[in-house]
This record gives C-alpha cells, sequence and structure tokens, in this order.
C-alpha cells in the first residue's frame, strides 16, 4: 500500500490520514472534499499530501481508497468507482450502517470469479466507533482512533488472492491503535441501533425538548444548564451531532433504530407508571446490572 | 457558628464536612448515620471530629444541624428535631426536591411570631447541584461543591433576627465555591424534573432495557459496552444511581417527573415516527441550538 485516496476529509477521514501519518506510512494520500475548504484543513493539518479535483482519476490510481462520508455518499460512490477500478485496489468505508453498503459491495465488487474472470476489486465494509459531538477537520485527531473498536463486516465469499489488500489494511487500522471485530453487517446494524443509534435519538429528542420548553425563556435556559450539571450536560451532549450524518443512518437502519425508539418509550412509560410502585427498584436494579457489567468489560479490557 | 451536627454521613454529608474543613471552619463537626459504619468512614477520612449515639442530644447541642439524608428521611428528621431545638439554632437540608421540605418547614419551624413568641428554630431548604454516579463517604470530596449550583428555597416569610445563623451557612456554601441561587420550592421542584430528575430516569430506564435485552448473552453484552464507547457510557452513567435515593425523589416530585417523562416519551414517538421525513432535520436543528445556548452559557459562566 503505497498510495491511499480519502473521499470525505471531515472528522473521520481527516483522522484516518493523521493517524496513518502517525503510524508510520510515508506514501501519498489524497484527499477530496465536496467541501474544498475542508479539504484544505486536511491538508494544512498534515492529514493529506495532495488534494485532487478529479477524484475518479485519484480513485483509479490509488492502491485504497476511504470512503469517509456519510452513509448515502458512501453508497453513490461505491457506484460510481466500481466500473472504473481493477484488481489489486481495495475500496473501504467508514460508514455508520453496514447492512446495505454490505450489499452493495456484494453486487458491485463481487469476490468470487465469475464466468472465469479473475476476481476484481476488494471492497471491506468497515465502521470506526469513534466521534466527536462536532465534526470537521479542524477537530481531527492522529489518536481518536485508539484504543476504539474498529468494526468490519466481510462478505462471506472472500477473495483468494494470497496477499489481500484489505489484510494490509487491517494492519494499518490495528496500528491506529482500534481493537477491529468482524460481524455480520445485518448483526452489526441492529447491535448499533442498540448501543450507538438509540443514545443519539435519545440524546437529540432530550436536548429538543428543552429547547421546545425553555427557549421562550433564554435566562431561566442558562440557569438550568446551570443547574443540570454533569447529568445535562452528558444526557444532551450528543444533541449538538450533526443532521447530514444521522440522516443517512436513520434512512438506512430505519427498521432496527425504530424497533429500539418504542422499546425506549415503552420502558419510560413503565418508569412513569411505577414511580410510587416498588417495581421502580427493580428497575434500578437492572440498570445498576447493567453498569456494573460495563464496568466489568472495561476493567477486562484495559 | 462553632458546632455543626450532620445527618446523613454519606457522599453529600460528608463531602460537607471536608468541605467545611477545608474552607477553614475550626468548630466541632458530630455526625450520625444510620449505618455506623458509613459514619466511622467519615470520620476516618477527616470529614467529622465526632460520632455520636445520641443524635437528639447532638442536634440540641449544635448552631447549624444539617440533614444530608434522602428527602423522606429529611421529612422525618424535620418532625422529630422541631420540638427539641431553641430559637437561635438553623436546621439545613440538602434533599433533592423541595416543595415537600419547604412545607413541612412552614409548619414545624414558623419564622414569623406568632402568638406574640419569639420566632423559634431557623429552617433553611437547600439542594446542592452535586453528586456523583455512586454514593458513600469513601468518595466524599471537599471540592465536590466547587462550582456546582447549590439552589436555596427560603421561605418567603423571613426571619427579622439581625444575623440570622442562615446567613453565616450561606456564607459556608459559598465558601464551598458553590454559586447560590433562591427560587420557589415548587418551581424548584419543576425545573428539576426537566434537568435533573428526567436525565436520571431516562439514563436508567435505557440501562434497564439494555439490560433485558442482552443479559442472557453476557459475552455479547461485554462486546456491546466496546462498542458503544463514550456514547453509551455517558448516557447510561447515571443507571448506577441508587434507588435509595431515588425513590424518594419520584415519591416527592411525582407530578412534575411524570408529565417531563410522558413529553419524553411523545418527543421519541415523534423521532421514531419521522426518521425518514425532513422533520428529523428540525429536530437535529432544536437539539443543535440547545446545545449551543448551553455552551453559551458555560462560557459566560467561567
Amino acid at each position: 500500500m503505497e498510495r491511499v485516496a480519502i473521499f470525505g476529509t471531515g472528522l473521520i477521514g481527516a483522522s484516518v490520514g493523521l493517524a496513518l501519518r502517525d503510524a508510520g506510512f510515508t506514501g501519498v494520500i489524497t484527499g477530496w472534499d465536496k467541501r474544498r475548504d475542508e479539504a484544505q484543513i486536511a491538508l494544512d493539518r498534515g492529514a493529506l499530501t495532495a488534494l485532487t479535483d478529479d477524484p475518479d482519476e485519484a480513485a483509479y490510481e490509488s492502491d485504497v481508497i476511504v470512503l469517509a462520508t456519510p452513509v448515502l455518499a458512501v453508497l453513490d460512490w461505491m457506484e460510481r468507482l466500481a466500473p472504473r477500478l481493477a484488481t489489486g485496489q481495495l475500496v473501504t468505508d467508514v460508514g455508520s450502517t453496514k447492512r446495505e453498503i454490505a450489499e452493495a459491495g456484494r453486487r458491485l465488487y463481487p469476490q468470487k470469479e465469475l464466468e472465469g474472470r479473475q476476481p476484481g476489486t476488494e471492497f471491506l465494509p468497515g465502521h470506526p466507533m469513534a466521534g466527536k459531538e462536532r465534526g470537521g477537520a479542524e477537530l481531527a485527531d492522529a489518536g481518536l482512533f485508539r484504543g476504539a473498536m474498529w468494526l468490519f463486516t466481510p462478505d462471506a465469499e472472500r477473495d483468494d488472492r494470497a496477499t489481500p489488500v484489505s489484510d494490509e489494511w487491517r494492519g494499518w487500522v490495528e496500528a491506529f491503535g482500534a481493537r477491529t471485530l468482524d460481524l455480520d453487517a445485518t448483526r452489526h446494524d441492529e447491535l448499533c441501533a442498540w448501543v450507538s443509534h438509540l443514545p443519539q435519538m435519545l440524546s437529540t429528542a432530550l436536548a429538543a425538548l428543552l429547547e421546545e420548553r425553555f427557549e421562550s425563556e433564554p435566562e431561566l435556559a442558562a440557569d438550568l444548564m446551570q443547574v443540570g450539571g454533569r447529568a445535562l450536560r452528558e444526557t444532551t451532549r450528543l444533541g449538538a451531532s450533526p443532521y447530514s450524518m444521522w440522516r443517512d443512518v436513520a434512512m438506512t437502519n430505519t427498521k432496527a433504530l425504530s424497533d429500539t425508539l418504542l422499546a425506549l418509550e415503552q420502558e419510560l412509560a413503565y418508569v412513569r407508571e411505577n414511580l410510587r410502585t416498588p417495581e421502580l427498584r427493580e428497575e434500578f436494579a437492572r440498570a445498576n446490572r447493567f453498569r456494573l457489567r460495563r464496568n466489568e468489560s472495561t476493567r477486562s479490557a484495559s
């Protein structure tokens, strides 16, 4: 791997560039972003070695093409690049949902021999579980993936090349300090609905509700922020997340996310109906057990 | 103020003791807790200068009695101590809800002259907005209140003594590094329902839901914690909070908390029904505005 192209040079794309450099990658990193100023920031910060105005050409000349855009744009790029690339190249992505992307990968980048043809460009769906509540190349960080999970949802129909480019890419991801885990794409989307998409929507809903309730009383709202302290800060932090990214998650994981939201609505109704009954004790006990489990898993991982 | 009694020497009570010492208080701090071992830890950590087995006697001998128990126990202590105390003494508390406590205060510790009698013991309802997700004297911290809000809901019928003990107590609270704010007790409970009790119940409900969903698959649950990262950690952190404290909040602020829970259920249903519509953009915009407001208020406060 000597040449990498990064399409989408926001927080994640630019952090991938910085992490590559930090891990010792000395090759070319060409960047493209629909917002030229965002790509310029990534270049200025050292996440890229060059900008391009011709992403098709940049993709064609690269060993690895990293699609670091929201999910729907990942799908568009996969479609656009497939006929332009060749054997020995790898396309990978960092999209937050994986079922639709993995399906498109099987269709556009088939890995088994078809009608006597050699297998073509590799495609490896990926998802680094890292981010900040605000995006943008200026917040990019070589250490963003350190200690984070980087999930892959590879096709079961594995290419039989001796050293596929994807193995080399996986090696770099581990060099970023991330821990990798392979899982099925549909399973990925169900699990992420519970632990990532639901917390996001919950935080957005709570922040939006408080805004509706208190926007006509800005001084009171300011006092509230102070009064709420850490509990309010943490439960609404993700409320700052950009719609542009989450729209695509909602569009490509609607069913699983909808199921988790409904389950939470029912859980909150249960709490509300049991504010004065002993059932509330059991609810707190379940929540306490979940946190104990979490602390144990954190300890064993560190 | 030379002698202070602290009833309930858990996280908040013991932190009050440590903060007093840290702020230069050199008098006696007598502690009592229904769990003797908890009081012993507070003593060992230097939060108290003495333990007592006779809280009535300790209260009678103190200038200020700090009730640092859950709300229902605060109400019990108010009732028990009222006939035993005299003019010149102050009872204050740190309970999470204030309406029922303020009502009991007006009844048990009347501040205006009654039938020619002198006003008696002062009562000042207080609420430091500080805590940790776990309680206990071993986590107590002299700096717990630094930068936090400490709310008071004093009775409008103000005592006319020249230098009431409550003024001295307020001075100490400010010396702890807390910012004080006076408000009406009913208003306090409504606002705290939004910014404190709702985030707590939400976090408990989410953690309990995840426990129900994944408790039969402990290895998967451990993976999920890793995958969820900071978003999951923060939105479920309060799930570790003890039932013992929150039961009393739920019992004494049922109506306001129930209203906020219902509003959040409706907000989540709205998000769920609009996962694929442009309404979701407006929801994110409202949440983004709330967070901007929060950041601005944090900046102006620092």
